[in-house]
């Protein structure tokens, strides 16, 4: 028995139209209307890279819905799996279990001061109503606010609690949240000019909304620290720490959903520490392990933690802290430990990714805006640059949505899997991606915007 | 590197302190207050048994959350995983992917006539959320009616659905939900006398709650078809096909939440098989691979499928159909089909626990009713045969459950992990658990009822 296969890209007709076949008569998809998608059968992957059955391979510049912050197979956390599969696979959550208490300890190290405890659940969407669940017991309080575009999960509080068209049909759901508006210097709900004037603004506003929503019904206050599928906004200086002291002031839970740009994606362990800010509750998953086990959490902060010392905490599920989950977690961290992979990814950030695309932007009219951190930026497409009007609608789909789709369309037939949400693209690669082929990717990037610029006015 | 480890149960103190250590400080643990508990350090588990690092091993009477249906470390499972690993942990749930689209194929089969398409969650609780949610899209109506006594996982539609304490601190978390009572004869709530007058009485209460609920308004009807955590509460005869019949009537989905009997507990794949009845949406989770890594899903019938071929379905998450937990379910399916687990779990429940345990009844005045079926049994204990009080109240912690912590500590003492909930036992070992070994099981909780029976007045 081979237990990490190598990559093979040779076709396979027989086994596609099986796998096709299995799919289209027996599996129900996320977000889809069923008999309207045609999905991509996968053969493997490795590193950055994954490749079908028909000898197509991809580079993954979306690392699978980001995900896969250490790419595909890894052999490191294969054979963590591999190992703790063979050791104990699982365990239920009143136990005490070695890999589970050191992926905790780990995790509530490099959280930093105050952080202790960790409780984990299976993905994001638990972890964030878990937290909610903590700041409301903590607070007495019901109330949770969050932003317009952002994404927290998929059942009731966390769908609700997501600011984009992913809640309309789910509403109501939880009744107890209200929506504020984030900054985002590009198109600024608050006709602000420059950053500073957004970050001044978007706190007033929040402070505004605190206090006619009565700051004595808020539990918590629940952001994206920088805001992912809805478009990688990266919060302007000084918003995080203005958020922090309205949180401080009106005794409101500060809880930042890191669950995409947690374990690396923008070259720190935990996005808030490149803004100088400490939460009072992190939400986390993907990153952790890069999936490769279901796993997701809350670190929690002491003061909160300890409400729990001699208070049930009304929280729980089957596979918390499951070891197998918690092994790869662990691989993880020793991964990032001697590959330097925080270094990597601020290096790539700022010497690769961020000149190419800004150099991009100068040759692009399609651009209106480039954005991002680490490996984690955002291409904003526009039809005119003056009027910033997208190029496509807010939420569109179908014909309306056909310049994207034919970005898209071109990036894969030059071999890149990219990331695409509304008018923008994201680049949002593997962290290990080797540097040629970033290169490479970028350079594919920058070739299908050429289809964009035909649509510019 | 040996992948599959042998049993090992000789002392390791060392071991012991430093996960101990880990846990005290760093894992927040489900349902507790976390300063009044002292989770036991597991090293190892093999079949229906697992062990500590001091040198104690546990007959697992409780299989891990009733979640490790097929025991400890199924070599066949382990495999499956570890092979899985190795050739793709991982995929987003956009593409097709082989063991996805034959686990979901596998499931479907197994759930008979109308049933094709599975969506795939990371557990029980978004399960019944995402059920919850194709059931109020197709209907077009939002509230769910489910039963007291019941637990249907912690997020937030999914613990207002339950119907037991854990939801109170938890409320109002979705405004939507109304809970009737479930037939149980030992404890009517209709003052019946007979099964069939509870059948009667329970289809009777039910229909007035939708009457006065208003039909119109009800979405689903969610049901574990049989409770599990609150009480092995099998259901009389004709129950469920009336709960059927009614849906019909008023138009109603019928979700049957087979998270804790599925996959062969009682003896059939899925629970409802024994009781003539089909339901619309069928959820899962742990026996569907023992919980060897996350998973869980809803089966869905065509007439609900089929709503979403050109309507988009508003539900998703990151890790869905996850191919290394998927692995573990098509391993699972081997493993029942080669071993013959059904056949296998009901000889066991008739031939051998019924008898004894109905033998036991006689014999310990504190014994109030024995139910159950296949390897799934309550065990349920009272101060007085006469008035049926129960051993300990409703919901009892600290002091007043002391006579319950006493039977269980009898029970770990002689090498046998119970599960035990307010003033019960429930029987439910591994499937896969040698007869003999059952039987010293059912001799130690035996013996350790004698506790039981200082009690009874
Ligand atoms: C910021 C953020 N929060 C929460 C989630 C939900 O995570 P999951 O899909 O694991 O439930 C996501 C998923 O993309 C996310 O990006
Ligand atoms: C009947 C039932 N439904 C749902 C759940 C929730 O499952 P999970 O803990 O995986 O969220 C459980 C868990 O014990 C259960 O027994």
């Amino acid at each position: 028995m081979t237990l990490i296969e190598q990559p093979g890209t040779l076709p396979d007709r027989d086994a596609e139209a099986r796998v096709r076949a299995d799919d289209r008569a027996h599996v129900f998809h996320s977000w889809s209307a069923q008999a309207l998608i045609d999905p991509l059968p996968v053969a493997g992957g490795d590193g950055a890279t994954f490749w079908d059955y028909a000898g197509n391979s991809y580079l993954d510049f979306s690392s699978q819905l980001v995900n896969l912050n250490l790419g595909h197979q890894h052999p490191d956390l294969v054979r963590a799996i591999q190992e703790q599969a063979g050791r104990l696979a699982t365990i239920q959550p009143s136990m005490a279990n070695d890999v589970r208490g050191d992926l905790a300890r780990r995790i509530a190290e490099v959280a930093g001061d105050g952080f202790e405890k960790v409780f984990f659940t299976n993905g994001g969407a638990d972890a964030n109503e878990n937290a909610v669940r903590m700041a409301r017991l903590v607070t007495g309080r019901r109330k949770v606010l969050s932003m317009y575009r952002s994404y927290h999960g998929n059942t009731s509080t966390a769908i609700t609690l997501t600011g984009d068209p992913r809640r309309w049909q789910n509403e109501p759901a939880d009744g107890s949240v209200a929506h504020f508006f984030g900054p985002y210097p590009y198109r600024s709900a608050f006709h602000s000019s420059s950053q500073e004037q957004e970050t001044q603004r978007a706190l007033e506003h929040l402070e505004q909304t605190i206090v006619l929503e009565g700051a004595s019904t808020i539990a918590a206050i629940i952001i994206e620290t920088v805001v992912g599928t809805n478009g990688v906004l990266v919060p302007p200086p000084g918003y995080l720490a203005g958020v922090r002291e309205l949180c401080d002031r009106f005794g409101i839970v500060y809880i930042a959903d890191e669950v995409m740009v947690g374990f690396g994606r923008i070259g720190e362990w935990f996005a808030f520490q490149a803004f100088d800010v400490t939460p009072d509750l992190i939400t986390f998953a993907k990153g952790v392990n890069s999936g490769y086990v279901p796993l997701g959490g809350v670190v929690i902060s002491e003061r909160i933690a300890s409400h729990f010392d001699t208070l049930t905490f009304p929280g729980g599920l089957t596979y918390s802290g499951h070891p197998l989950a918690c092994a790869a977690g662990v691989a993880t961290f020793e991964v990032f430990e001697r590959d330097g992979i925080l270094e990597r990814v601020r290096d790539l950030g700022t010497r690769v990714v961020e000149p190419r695309l800004r150099e991009m932007a100068e040759r692009h009219p399609s651009i209106g805006d480039v954005r991002g951190r680490g490996l984690f930026w955002a291409i904003e497409l526009v039809k005119d640059r003056g009027t910033r009007e997208q190029l496509v609608p807010f939420n569109a789909s179908g014909k309306d949505a056909a310049p994207m789709a034919e970005i898209a369309a071109a990036c894969k037939a030059e071999g890149v899997w990219p990331f695409t949400h509304f008018n923008r693209m994201h680049v949002a690669p593997p962290l290990v991606i080797a540097e040629d082929e970033l290169v490479r990717g970028l350079n594919v990037i920058d070739r299908a915007l050429t289809s964009a610029d035909r649509h510019v006015r």
